[in-house]
């Protein structure tokens, strides 16, 4: 019995498909003939641009087009001279054979590029991984397990995931993933809550512990993997999975009830989402809305900021289909850990404490007002709340709306039409703008917690920083004072107060948000359905009592203590 | 007239001599005589490694052995084979001069060292930059200024000013430093303040502006610096400085005064230091006490970390010289943009946000614990309170004082004694410990808040990036509000709060954080008297009206604005 991180819940049992991307054995070779060595390597560059053209058509097919364009980059790495031309050298001046002299100038490309140390950069390295590795297999004409074609249902085990990988495979015989590496936020994490596929990550070794064909059980919301388990185990394992999906059933019928407690406090159950594909989702699950759409999807994976006219589109593809609901969107929440290729941006030294967000919003208000102009535009197909990002400080929230004034003033000037009644709001991540929500309050139509960067703001824990990982807790009692002081302002000035970190879609946190007076809750859609059930059977007065004694406790394990008996 | 960063008060008046680190051209040659050449680096290496060790004679004696250490690291750069061989490597194998073969070879090694892209490579980048410079002057057999020997009086104009520069200088003949660049923490800044000189730094391209013999006016407090004034603004300025210097005379008056309002409120006003070597300023200042000794300078420029009794000794030394005072000692805070080059550590994508301070002692109680039993063998000769750094939890600070008592346990067990009044405390610098503070009271013996992070954290703002400096404000109206919930929190349960951040020596900081009641003010030395004039010179009723008015204000440019009228 091995023991990872939950990634998506469900039980899968069957058998253990191994990906090993990374056996691929490289022997350093002396060649005479070096134009059919050349040949050989510019043969396998070609192949394997002939199939992810492939790939990305079957990506933009099913699973959208800003995810398809991972694989463009994957193409642009084949087409560059650099690695091309300097391999096609090697072979030449060294007279050695194409995988390794491929391989060579891979590793230094890989090496240049990690060196760099931003995730930008990191994320270049693994496509040169992901990339390099096909090309290494074209070479040396190694067959690929091609996940498009599965015929048996498998339990797919890898390293880790790649793009690739989740965008080409035939979804109906996936069982679920194990993967060596990664947490719940992890590239094979997020595709497998989006497909509903069961996952457990970073179990470190997996790859090593299990070949082809091993019969394998896990449970996805306890990160329980049961190698080659006895008949009594795989008994019990078959009951809960028939459970689960029984509960599934369940909260099917859920579907188009009001999210209220048993004495009848309502509360709005909404979704947060990456694109406008993800509309599909919302509908699956019956979000009441969009909490949280997080923009900065539109600028990524490309080489130019995406124009008014692409943006527009986007707002309005998610306004048209979820309306009337109400649709929370983002402004860009760039730089931290999220950079764009074409926008050139310093190097800091802690860039979660840096230039990001709003800050570079209100700094390029080119790039603020063409995002601004696209939503005011598209606000005419829906119920949209606009929704700045990383505010810190009254002047800048002022600021932003400042600018948003200005650009309505602009399309009135142009008489392009938009919504009058928009609802403006912000986050609250950092900790100085919860600690004057107060005054925040009277300028903003409604507020929307972000946990994660609270969180990590709050108790200054890099909450990617695995070594002090343990610090990052969302009990954290101080988080939970600030949750509350929020609320509370918020509703003194008569505003709505959401929340659209991963704390809100969370069973343990949603009895003690309930309790505090949070009005809306905003999560990940396949959480949406268990939240109402959930919500459904618990008692508002209760809850208030429940907030009110774990805001006296003092210590984060004493606060998951509470819940867990009270819930037991 | 420019304007700068006001690093170290005062008003100099003189004629500048600009150090120009900077330009040495160094030109590619060909070269027949390789024995030659080679011998012609070789000699440099030697000189320069001569030089070197009178600098460190020189600053072991004037400036204090940790300082010293610097210039031991720059010794080693110059013992560091892979430096020296490569340069004879290059010069025999591409027959070049030796000034460019080690130009080239320097510039690869500080490439390497900048990219790595942490606080520590970077100092080393620096290291090897300041020791290249004079190894490439030796080559060319070029002067330098030799700043010991100076016989005029003058103003440094420099890019920055090197460690070498501040510690072999004649300080009698220096009336102050203008700088390119650095902020109020940089190197240059702290020296100017310890050693009493005016400064201005972050001036940009003064040492383009300025020649040798140009006259200038500057003013330390307000950042001012005039180049090649007209006879009014001199006679303008001389008065300044006359008026200045008066002030410092009557401020020598208020040396043991009790620091109390009019209206007989009394409060602590003390010293932050860095090494034992500071006692001098602090006695000199009439400092009434420690209240932050940074002991992570003991552990820095070394190969090992400090012994026990190393740590002992630094210890006894501030605690007998300022015995009956009190003496705030802080253990460990290393990480963060601190790194010791002995102790490998991970790299971290926001350091501030990472393992450090308390989190690594907590992790490595190894190192913890020798520095408690120094603290506690110390504790003998004074009166020492013992301050645990980055506390973010009840559990952490449990852990902290569990340790101490283990530690306590093992000098009984060896018959070892200690003093049985030993105060501990904690700092509050991180948000989530100011806002449990009520609970973390019961605990401690005292607080001190530590604003510089405090203010970092609260409002997500790296207080190092230049970019959104404009959003670091000790005037913050959240980071006030913490300010005043800690000391009320501290109060109620009987403890008494002091603040050992920049802000607790700003005298514009002062009215404010007097009216809410704060105990102790620690900062350095040089601003104890101008502060205990200040405080002599208030109400303690009308400062806590101050601040209650203040806490009602919404942004950081109200309240300041609402300090320049009050104090106008």
């Amino acid at each position: 019995m091995l023991k990872g991180t939950n990634a998506s819940p469900g039980i899968a049992i069957g058998k253990a498909l191994v990906l090993e991307h990374g056996e691929i054995n490289i022997e350093k070779k002396s060649i005479d003939n070096i134009d059919s060595e050349e040949k050989k390597f510019l043969d396998a560059v070609q192949k394997s641009k002939e199939e992810l053209i492939k790939v990305k058509e079957k990506a933009l097919k099913e699973i959208g087009e800003d995810k398809a364009q991972i694989f463009e980059s994957h193409i642009m790495v084949l087409d560059d001279p650099e690695l091309i031309d300097s391999t096609l050298n090697k072979i030449k001046e060294e007279k050695v054979n194409a995988e390794y002299a491929f391989s060579q100038i891979r590793d230094m490309f890989i090496g240049i590029f990690e060196a760099m140390d931003n995730e930008y950069m990191r994320e270049r390295a693994a496509d040169i991984k992901d990339v390099s590795n096909r090309v290494l297999r074209n070479i040396l004409g190694m067959k690929f397990i091609d996940l498009a074609s599965l015929e048996e249902e498998v339990i797919l085990v890898a390293h880790d995931l790649t793009p690739s990988d989740t965008a080409t495979m035939n979804k109906e015989k996936v069982l679920g993933f194990l993967t060596d590496i990664g947490g719940r936020t992890s590239h094979t994490a997020i595709m497998a809550r989006t497909l509903e596929i069961p996952a457990v990550v970073g179990l470190k070794n997996i790859t090593e512990k299990v070949k082809d064909g091993d019969f394998i059980i896990f449970n996805g919301e306890t990160g329980d993997v049961i190698l080659n388990p006895d008949e009594s185990t795989i008994e019990k394992y078959k009951n809960l999975k028939e459970n689960f999906e029984k509960e599934r059933k369940e909260l099917e019928a859920l579907k188009g009830k009001e999210s209220k407690t048993l004495d009848g406090k309502h509360v709005e159950l909404a979704g947060n989402i990456g694109t406008p594909k993800d509309i599909e989702g919302l509908i699956k699950n019956d979000a009441e809305g969009v909490g949280l759409y997080r923009t900065e999807f539109l600028y990524m994976h490309r080489n130019d900021f995406p124009s008014e006219e692409e943006q527009f589109e986007a707002y309005k593809a998610v306004l048209e289909a979820m309306n009337p609901k109400p649709i929370v969107i983002r402004t860009l929440d760039i730089g931290g850990d999220k950079e764009l290729s074409y926008l050139q941006m310093d190097k800091e030294m802690n860039p979660f404490l840096g230039y990001r967000a709003i800050r570079l919003c209100l700094d390029r208000k080119d790039i603020f007002k063409t995002q601004l102009r696209a939503l005011l535009r598209a606000s005419v197909y829906g119920n949209l709340r606009i929704m700045f990002p990383m505010i810190s400080s009254l002047e800048e929230l002022l600021a932003a709306k400042e600018v948003l004034e200005e650009v309505k003033r602009e399309l009135d000037e142009e008489n392009i039409s938009y919504s009058k009644n928009i609802e403006v709001g912000m986050m609250i991540e950092v900790p100085s703008a919860a600690i004057i929500s107060d005054v925040l309050a009277k300028h903003v139509d409604f507020f929307s917690i972000g946990t994660n960067d609270l969180i990590q703001y709050t108790t200054a824990v890099d909450r990617m920083n695995e070594k002090i990982h343990y610090l990052y807790n969302q009990f954290n009692p101080a988080v939970l004072r600030l949750i509350k002081m929020v609320i509370d302002n918020g509703h003194k000035e008569g505003k709505w107060v959401g929340m659209c970190g991963e704390a809100a879609g969370d069973k343990r946190m949603i009895p003690i948000l309930l309790g505090m007076g949070l009005d809306e809750f905003s999560m990940s859609p396949i959480s949406i359905l268990p939240a109402r059930k959930l919500i459904s059977s618990l008692k508002y007065e209760d809850m208030k009592k429940l907030a009110d004694d774990i805001l006296k406790l003092g210590t984060a394990k004493e606060i998951e203590e509470y819940i867990k008996k009270t819930f037991a």
